[in-house]
């Protein structure tokens, strides 16, 4: 076992994260690491703040990054302006809602749980209708961009609606920062928390965050220290300022270079271009996914372009597709999670997987199978629907009824 | 800044931790990433886990990483067998004492403080009488090797003890690990966790911990879930148990790829001839610094191999020998911590930098600096002293006073 030659197989990733890396990445990710306190590692911390408030379009003063994946990220932001008592509205429509309630039990706040099925979003008036039916709440979260299910919720009226409030208003970006429209200023967010592993930089290990000068006010005046040592934004906040440095935890060196070559990137690409492009394959994808007789999961016109949620037909046998997918093209694409278990994929073009050809080979990929299984009659359809779109002659799925079409849905 | 080419320095890091990297590690950081349920991904970590237990000595189930620093593997060791109101007892003789107390009351538990002067050690009886003091202790935590003075605390006989009293033994072995001779089962402990950086594989962000099947039934009895939904061990461990694999967080990939590998490189070594090669090197360097009148921190009898603190003698000044030794020779050494500040250096000699080639370029190096600024007249007595350690004419620094001794201290 020891001595065994360490060579994982290579996979073109389409699931719910991680995603494809860039090769510049994997080149900073084996660079030579200094120490936490070497005077070339702070300079590199000081351009990532930088580059990580171009990425949030926010000018906070705290703006980071947590030794962590995502979900340290959330822990961070609860744990941090939620203190023992204090009543946190989460908006619950899928796996990270549930998530994030959870967590505001578990640092000691009361939970004012709001519902909608998995797949939808929330309305500015059910929010609304929330606040002014519990007078007690102090922090609002909600999840951007729903990795279980697909969903896109809108956030600038609901920005809005808690700034006039009062109320800190706590954005889940885990997904969409980097592959769909954030703007963390305008439209008056209080912390946003991400994770480099979807659209940033395909690789998992850190959390971005950025808190309002509000909420960093809420951080100073805690009465109780927040239950988590290593999350604790007063201490890790002094180590990320410059005029202080104080060491807290040891950073995890090469985490941080290869999210310094994933940011420049993705500003050298250009966050409209950059959107643009997840906009573009994500149609593409639908399209062919439509053209199949596949039917989208989430709500019409709120769908996320970085994950793909996806019905899958009664008669495919979900695990034994994606075994293929995995196998024999070496693809992964995700599973559905919890009630949703065997019946949708979450299919990814986050980052690096956003890209023209994985759309193409995934489609070819998931029609070779499907033809092989008798599910399709012929193929091509899925295909040709997605060179229509980037061909710009067709922006849906039109062709489907034809012999493409999955027999049975 | 966006297009500049990513190219940090290269250091020889003789600093608290990170420690240098095997070359073969940088290369498993840059494999190709998988999806963190892909099954190459789950044939890692079952390898993982299998080395982990070689390395902590041990038979636990529950033994993995955690996506943290050795900070989180602190937290995480806390957070799940503390329960609120649960007295534990905290050695405090330095930094990491000083943090586990303040976890402690973080996590809701009722602190029971012991104390010792930075550098020195807990013994046996000061444990037994704590204990005897306070019936209400459930948890005691030790920190094995204090990385902020150097003090290399005794375990087995503790561990002996917890047991008879029916109490949890929680150990830091962040800097131990993989250093020096640690031995899980046979010191009847119950929860230890360490960092990758030190001793391990030199490249931060990954904690290393092991439950013993009291500990985890401990953690499975708790009548509240851990205030940490990011480190709580009952829902990581169903990610980590074979028949379960229920999605946690996103795992890490690369950082665990490269744990992979450095382990690997651990038990090629062997774990004996690993310890010797610490403790070799070690006595090289005091040697050194001894001969050239320097005196170490730590008690005596009672100091790390691969954290060496030694005071800095009167009339060095600190930061600007960091500096010279930065700057001029690309090699870091570690200053004091808190009250220390200014007054030890901690050199360390951890995993892969702990080499003779370092020792003798590091000793060079410094009477080079001691020398030039005037608090030696001449060069040589400690790379001497180191040489006939290595040749095995010499253990200790005898030729003290000569030339080469430090003028002042």
């Amino acid at each position: 076992m020891n001595s065994e030659i360490f060579s994982p197989p290579q996979r073109i990733l389409m699931g719910p994260g991680p995603s494809c890396v860039h090769p510049r990445v994997y080149r900073a990710l084996s660079a030579p690491i200094v120490g936490h306190l070497d005077p070339a590692f702070l300079a590199i911390m000081d351009r990532l703040q930088a580059m990580l408030r171009s990425v949030f379009q926010t000018r906070n003063r705290l703006t980071l990054c947590l030794s962590g994946t995502g979900s340290a990220g959330m822990e961070a932001a609860l744990a941090n302006v939620i203190e023992p008592g204090d009543t946190a509205l989460i908006g619950v429509n899928g796996v990270f809602g549930t998530r994030l309630a959870d967590i505001v039990e578990r640092v000691g706040g009361r939970l004012a749980r709001l519902e909608r099925p998995w797949g939808e979003v929330f309305s500015l008036e059910e929010v609304k209708a929330a606040l002014d039916r519990d007078p007690s709440i102090k922090v609002v979260a909600l999840v951007h961009a729903e990795t279980s299910t697909g969903a896109h919720q809108p956030l600038a009226e609901i920005g809005k609606l808690c700034r006039e409030r009062e109320k800190l208003l706590v954005a889940d970006a885990v997904t969409s920062l980097g592959g769909a429209e954030f703007k963390f200023d305008d439209w008056l967010f209080d912390v946003c928390y991400s994770g480099k592993q979807m659209c940033l930089c395909g690789q998992p290990g850190l959390a971005p965050i950025t808190f309002s000068d509000r909420a960093v006010e809420k951080l100073r005046a805690r009465k109780r220290k927040p239950p988590s040592w290593y999350l604790d934004l007063n201490l890790i906040d002094s180590y990320w300022t410059e005029s202080e440095r104080a060491y807290h935890h040891t950073a995890p060196i090469s985490m941080n270079y290869a999210l310094h070559e994933a940011l420049a990137l993705v500003l050298e690409e250009g966050l409209e271009k950059r959107f643009e492009r997840h906009r573009l394959n994500s149609r593409a994808l639908v399209s062919g996914l439509e053209a199949l007789g596949f039917r989208m999961f989430a709500q019409e016109g709120r769908r996320l372009p970085m994950l793909n949620a996806v019905w899958i037909p009664g008669g495919i046998a979900d695990a034994a597709v994606r075994q293929r997918l995995l196998q024999e093209y070496n693809l992964e694409i995700g599973g559905g999670l919890a009630a949703f278990a065997g019946k949708i994929w979450r299919i990814g073009l986050m980052g690096e997987s956003s890209r023209r050809e994985n759309v193409i080979f995934f489609l070819s990929a998931l029609e070779g199978i499907l033809w092989d299984v008798g599910a399709i009659r012929s193929i091509g359809a899925g295909v040709e629907a997605a060179a229509s779109v980037y061909s710009g002659k067709s922006g849906s799925g039109s062709s489907a009824g034809s012999g493409g079409t999955v027999v049975s849905r």
